[in-house]
C-alpha cells in the first residue's frame, strides 16, 4: 500500500465582538483542545493581539498560545481595535472592526488561502446602531459570496446529532407566511441534499419536513401554505432526487421514531425549529451555513455580555464548530483529492 | 387527632372519536391502574357499550372491568353510535355521537355531579366535515360554559414537570401576531396564575413569557411585538401581583437554567413551545385546560387510526391526564372543605 500524506487545512477563526465572550472562548478553546487540532489544521485567529492576550490572561489562559512561542501551527492576525473595549460595554464604534475581520475571513476563503470559517458571536444590534444594515452572518455570508440562497442548519455535536435546516431564519415571525414558496423550498432541499452529501459524507440523506401551521395546517383546516407550498415542493424536491417528506406536524416529529429515519429536519421558521434542538443539545449545538461556496461553521449562541471577562462562559459550542469546521473542510479538500486522483486515471 | 375522611372525586372519561385509540386506550389504562384509582375516585365512562366491550376485547383487556361485575367503582354509560365503527375508518356520521359525549360531560360537570372531565382524543377534521366548525376541545369548553378566556396548558408528567401553556391556540401562523394583544395577555397570565395556585397548589407561580419574533425581537429589529405588546402585558400582570418576566428568547429558554426557576413557559403560539415540551417529555404529556369553572385535562395526542384496533398505542398520557385530574380535583375539594371549616370556625 502507498503511503497517504494527509495535507493540513487551513481554519480562519473571527472572534467576533470585542465586548463579548469571543476573545476568551477562542483562547479556552485552543488551551483545551490545541494539541489535538494541530496535527489535522493550521489556523488563522482574527482579532486585537493585545485584546485577545488580556481576554485570555482574564480567562485564566497562557496568552503565549497566541504568541507563536510555542511553536505552534496558529497565527494570530492583528486586526486593530476602533477604539478598546471593556468587556460587557458595548461601542458602536468598533462595528466597523467586527466586520472587517469578517471581510478578511471571506476573502480569504474565496481566494483559497482558507478552507473554513469558524465565526464568534457579534452582537446584531450595535451593528444596526452603527449604520449597517446587518440582519446575520449568514446573510452577510450570502451577500458577499454573491449567493443568491443559502440554508441555515444547526446541529447538536453528539454521535447521532439532530440536525435542524431553517427554511427562513431572522425575520418577523407575521413576515414568514409569505416568504415561504414553491421555488424557494425546493431549491433549500436541494441545498441540504448536496451539502449533506458533498460536507457530510451521507451518501442519500434524508430530509423530513415540517408545516408552517399548528398540526401542518389539520387538512386545510389551519392554513393552506401545507397545501398550497409545502407539499407541491417536496414532491417536486422528490423528482429530482431528494429523499424529502412531509409536511408533517412539527409538534410531533421531534421524537426518537421520526428523528431515527431522519439526517436533517427542515423547519418553516426559527422558533419552529431551535428552542428543540437547543434543549436536546444542551447549548452543545453549532451553526453551519448551506449553500455556500466556502465552508462556515460558527457557534449557536450569543455575546453572553454578562460573563465577557469572567472565564466563566463554555466554550463547547465553539469547540465543536471548530472540529465540524476541520471535518468538513477535510471533506472537501480530501474529496478534491480523490476526484483529481479519480480523473488521472482514467 | 381527629380522623380524616376521604371523599372520592367523581371523574368523568369521554372515549373521542369511536374509529380512533381512544376506546382501547381507556380499557387498558384501567386494566393497569385501576386498583390505586378506586381508592380516590369513581368514574363515569361515556362511550357506546358494545364499541367498548370489542375495543377493549381486541386490545387484550378483560371487559368485565365495564360491567361493574367486578363492583369497581366505574359506571358505563352507554351512548349509542350513529352508525357502528369501524376501527381506523373515519365517519361524519359519528360527529354527533363525539360531540354528545362532550355535552354530557360538561352538563355533568357544571352541575356538579362530576368534578372533572378527562377527554380522549377526537379528529376534528371529520367533524367538520359533518358541518359543524369545531377548532378543538378547548375552544369547545370555553364556549359551552360561557367562559370567555381559558388557556391550554401541556404539562410533562414527572417529578418536576415541564409545563407550557399558549398564547394562541390552533390559529394559522399568519394570523397569530393579530391575535395577541395586552389586555389577552394580561388575562392569560391571570389566569395561569390563579389556576396554578388553586389546583396545582403552588403557591407563588413563577411564569417565563417569550417574544413572538426570534431572538425575542432583537431589540426592534426583527418585529415590534414584544416591545409594543408582550412587555406591557408582562409589566401590567405583575402590577396586579402575577410573577411573571420576559420576554425572551424561546430558543434559549429551554434550557435547565431558566426552566429550574420556573412553574410553566406562556409561549406566543402552538408550534414555539409543543415541539420542545414533546421532546422534553417522550410523549407522557398531557392538556389541561385553566380558566374553565370546571376541571379538564386531557390527552397530549391524536386519535392514532393506524393504530386503532391493535392494542399497540400507548395509554401512558391517558392514565397520566386521569391522574391529574383526580390530584386537580381533590385540590378542589378538598380546599372546598377546609375553606368551608375555617370558615366555620370564624
Amino acid at each position: 500500500m502507498s503511503k497517504s500524506v494527509t495535507i493540513p487545512v487551513h481554519i480562519v477563526i473571527t472572534t467576533g465582538e470585542p465586548a463579548g465572550i469571543g476573545p476568551e472562548l477562542v483562547a479556552q478553546a485552543f488551551a483545551r483542545r490545541a494539541s489535538l487540532w494541530y496535527r489535522a489544521a493550521h489556523f488563522t485567529v482574527l482579532g486585537d493581539r493585545q485584546l485577545l492576550i488580556d481576554r485570555a490572561k482574564q480567562a485564566g489562559v497562557d496568552p503565549a498560545i497566541w504568541l507563536m512561542e510555542t511553536g505552534a501551527p496558529v497565527v494570530l492576525r492583528d486586526v486593530p481595535l476602533s477604539v478598546w473595549s471593556i468587556a460587557g460595554v458595548l461601542d458602536a464604534a468598533n462595528s466597523r472592526y467586527v466586520l472587517s475581520m469578517l471581510d478578511s475571513a471571506i476573502e480569504g476563503a474565496l481566494d483559497g488561502t482558507f478552507d473554513a470559517i469558524v465565526t464568534s458571536p457579534i452582537q446584531k444590534s450595535i451593528i444596526n446602531d452603527s449604520g449597517v444594515l446587518f440582519t446575520g452572518h449568514t446573510e452577510y455570508l450570502a451577500k458577499r459570496t454573491g449567493t443568491s440562497r443559502v440554508v441555515m442548519m444547526l446541529s447538536g455535536t453528539g454521535n447521532r446529532p439532530m440536525r435542524v435546516a431553517l427554511a427562513t431564519t431572522h425575520l418577523s415571525l407575521r413576515n414568514v407566511p409569505d416568504a415561504l414558496n414553491i421555488d424557494g423550498l425546493v431549491d433549500t432541499l436541494v441545498i441540504i441534499d448536496q451539502d449533506l452529501r458533498a460536507r457530510f459524507c451521507i451518501a442519500s440523506p434524508r430530509i423530513l419536513v415540517t408545516g408552517l401551521n399548528p398540526h401542518a395546517g389539520e387538512s386545510g383546516y389551519l392554513g393552506r401554505e401545507e397545501i398550497e407550498v409545502i407539499k407541491p415542493a417536496v414532491l417536486r424536491a422528490c423528482a429530482s432526487g431528494v429523499h424529502a417528506r412531509g409536511p408533517y406536524p412539527a409538534d410531533t416529529l421531534f421524537h426518537p421514531r421520526y428523528l431515527h429515519d431522519a439526517d436533517c429536519v427542515l423547519v418553516m421558521y426559527h422558533d419552529q425549529g431551535l428552542p428543540v434542538l437547543k434543549f436536546a443539545t444542551f447549548g452543545e449545538c453549532i451553526n453551519v451555513t448551506l449553500g455556500l461556496p466556502i465552508v462556515r461553521t460558527s457557534v449557536d449562541h450569543g455575546t453572553a455580555l454578562n460573563l465577557a471577562g469572567t472565564g466563566r462562559a463554555d466554550c463547547g459550542s465553539l469547540i465543536a464548530a471548530i472540529e465540524t469546521a476541520i471535518a468538513m473542510a477535510s471533506t472537501a479538500v480530501d474529496g478534491a483529492m480523490i476526484r483529481g486522483t479519480a480523473s488521472d486515471s482514467k
